[in-house]
């Protein structure tokens, strides 16, 4: 059975069986399949929420896309709500509360436990894309006089509420973090142990207002399962969990990938026609400014087209060349600054090889035209014009396409941003240029 | 201190202590820093590595990239290097025999434990990039009539030596997977409670040949940290933990990424220039050979164009807008294809969606061109042509990219491959042929 006629069944399923049935069966169904049931059910949603027990709606709502949770929250009945709320985790409630206008969401916290409220302005006021944002802070946190029976008791009580309890926090008395015990470790130990003696002193800590590209660069990097994020003094404010980064991973690349295209980077398949369009035009229109840039160019040599139309043929070769091979030299370094494979120290070699690079795809794409525009138009110094300006434009390619993006992390902008445009206006209208200019100068012998 | 002088004086640490020393110390060191050291260290790697304690020296080839494992393994001695094979887990062991010759790779294996070695045949039977490719064999398989004392027990034994001890997985006599009890909800119970009354029989299982990328989608959908691999009796083979899930997620994206802009996959910045001139020349060559193929279309209108030379100026900004809205289209849906999110009963919708949203952009463009163009050489026909041709270009643009990458993805080849390629052909070749072809049969009002 494929996973489509799966949820058809589901679905099906969750319609007709009776509350008290449900009640008994539904911890057998992962969360998130639910969740896709519901989304693919376009009746009156609650017919089925009102079915499902509280403590897996929280779960459903916990896994829900951040724009999803409210609407689902709130077709559940008020009491329901703010018991939901109370047991939701809480970077998955800070998500909701970001989705939603800040009316609504003060009046949610207004209505919540006046600890957990102030736990939850706290998270709201780090930037949603910052360690801070993506933390939770259910974590477990121990002394290090405690011994592992101790824990293991405490364990008992506090895991059932932890975002993972597969780490265990060692913290001293102001809180700053000293050290990480894995549950794999205490599990295999004997119960008199002290924990100061079997916690992993040498714990790499997420600063709170890192970048959450650079913590997925983390993650990745040492293949951990949960990172604990710190505040300027170690003081330990919450862990990040592997999911968070799955999510992260997906939804930055994704942002990358659609920039470089000139797609919005909420743009999605399922979108509407109109939200499409009013996403994609603007972007539409900045290509026509930089197009007719190109064209203007162009235009200053009609005189020297006219008296060799055959320039207006190879004209486009010279410019596309330029801006494929633009587009190379810009995806890799976007996607090194991505990975954090770009820094300070490499960047002077990292141009000094892109340039090598053009000046060698040039000379090799630069004699290729040359000998077929020689063949085609039986002009030698008609090949050596388009030539010359390939080479020349390539090297325009990989100087524009390793620049841009460095210069717009530098202003602290995207560097997928824009950046694919920029390049290929360099190339179009320096690529018309150089071609243009040096058949005007050289017309005599065309 | 930032990384790179943490690194630095690590180095110099790692270089300068005794033996005996960096035994007691290495441990508070992770492996991934070590290897960042080592990585930075351009003498005799041996001078380091005949201090670090096997073990730990397991753990850092288990961390290298694929084609360093081999490289530092056998910097040891020889019989360090048959203890570290026989500590490595099998994933990790396998990748390492996959980036070798098959010759070196056999005498490893001939070396190994006979089990260990039949259990490494296996694993690299499975192709690299499916879910029996990347699995480790190294989980906790544990009975539904054992006790949660009994179970712990086996635990301290066997938690070492497992890849992940975070779930333990309920196997009946053929082997046959009936459950998962997560280690946190082992911990929390009594000791005498059976496993068969905790266990999880609600499983998500991975089948042993699906596709790396799939079984990433799987991961950031559910959120797991690890999932269990089963062949196709349900018999259980391995395991996937997140941090694999890393990894494959880091690659694919890079991946798509790259052969969307004409880029090997395994191009990198720190390559030679001669790989990359290696890697990226072909996929300028193939460009060549299309940019020839739209100027063959151009040729066809020379004798237009000489009669109008204002077609060259405008020439260029109806096949570039084509390229750009194309673009936009196959960026989508290869992102769509690749997150799972395009499906068969969809794709009908998606297209009429692109098409719509093809012809609305393309009316909004080419109203706009039409007027610059009518206003730039005040002829209300030319402003026609080229908002027509617009037109025109905008919906190839929007039905190549979309059918492309449909097209290649059900030829079994990556859909990112060469989509980008022919796409901007399609609007280069057609979009000049919509332009100097109506500019042809109108040429007499131009």
């Amino acid at each position: 059975m494929d996973y489509k006629s799966y949820q058809e069944n589901l679905l099906r399923y969750l319609l007709y069986i009776p509350k008290k049935d449900l009640k008994n069966t539904i911890s057998r169904i992962h969360p998130e399949d639910v969740l896709d049931a519901l989304r693919l059910y376009e009746g009156d949603k609650k017919k089925i929420l009102l079915k499902i027990p509280e403590e897996v709606m929280v779960d459903i709502i916990d896994q829900a896309e951040d724009e999803e949770k409210y609407e689902l929250l709130s077709l559940m009945p008020e009491k329901n709500q703010k018991k939901i709320i109370e047991e939701m985790s809480s970077d998955e409630l800070t998500d909701l509360l970001g989705s939603i206008s800040n009316e609504e969401a003060n009046r949610i916290i207004y209505n919540m436990d006046i600890n957990d409220a102030e736990e939850i302005r706290e998270l709201l006021s780090y930037e949603s894309d910052t360690a801070g944002g993506i933390m939770a802070t259910e974590f477990i946190a121990i002394r290090e006089e405690m011994t592992v029976a101790d824990t293991l008791k405490y364990l008992q009580k506090e895991a059932p509420n932890a975002e993972t309890a597969y780490y265990l926090y060692v913290l001293n008395d102001e809180e700053k973090l000293r050290g990480i015990v894995p549950l794999r470790d205490l599990v295999i130990r004997n119960f008199d142990v002290v924990i100061k003696d079997i916690m992993n002193e040498n714990v790499i800590k997420i600063p709170w207002d890192m970048d959450q590209e650079e913590v997925g660069n983390i993650f990745e990097k040492y293949g951990f399962l949960s990172m604990p994020v710190v505040d300027n003094s170690e003081k330990m404010l919450g862990i990040i969990t592997a999911d968070d980064i799955f999510e992260i991973m997906k939804e930055e690349y994704t942002e990358d990938m659609y920039l470089l295209a000139g797609l919005d980077e909420d743009e999605k398949i399922e979108r509407t026609i109109g939200e499409s369009v009013k996403n994609r035009l603007p972007w539409l229109f900045v290509n026509l400014l930089t197009a007719i840039l190109a064209s203007i160019t162009v235009s200053l040599f009609e005189s020297t087209i006219s008296r060799v139309v055959a320039l207006a043929t190879f004209m486009p070769i010279v410019a596309g060349m330029g801006g494929n091979a633009g587009t190379q030299t810009l995806t890799l370094i976007v996607r090194g600054i991505a990975m954090g494979e770009l820094e300070v120290e490499n960047t002077k070699k990292i141009l000094l090889k892109e340039i090598s690079i053009g000046l060698l795809n040039g000379l090799a794409i630069g004699f290729a035209i040359g000998i077929i525009s020689f063949i085609w138009e039986k002009n030698i110094v008609f090949g050596i014009v388009i030539a010359t300006s390939m080479i020349l434009n390539m090297l325009i390619a990989a100087i524009s396409g390793f620049s841009i993006p460095i210069l717009l992390k530098k202003l602290n902008i995207d560097p997928a941003l824009a950046s694919s445009v920029f390049v290929t206006t360099m190339t179009d209208v320096l690529g018309f240029f150089f071609f243009l200019g040096l058949a005007s100068i050289f017309i005599e012998f065309l």
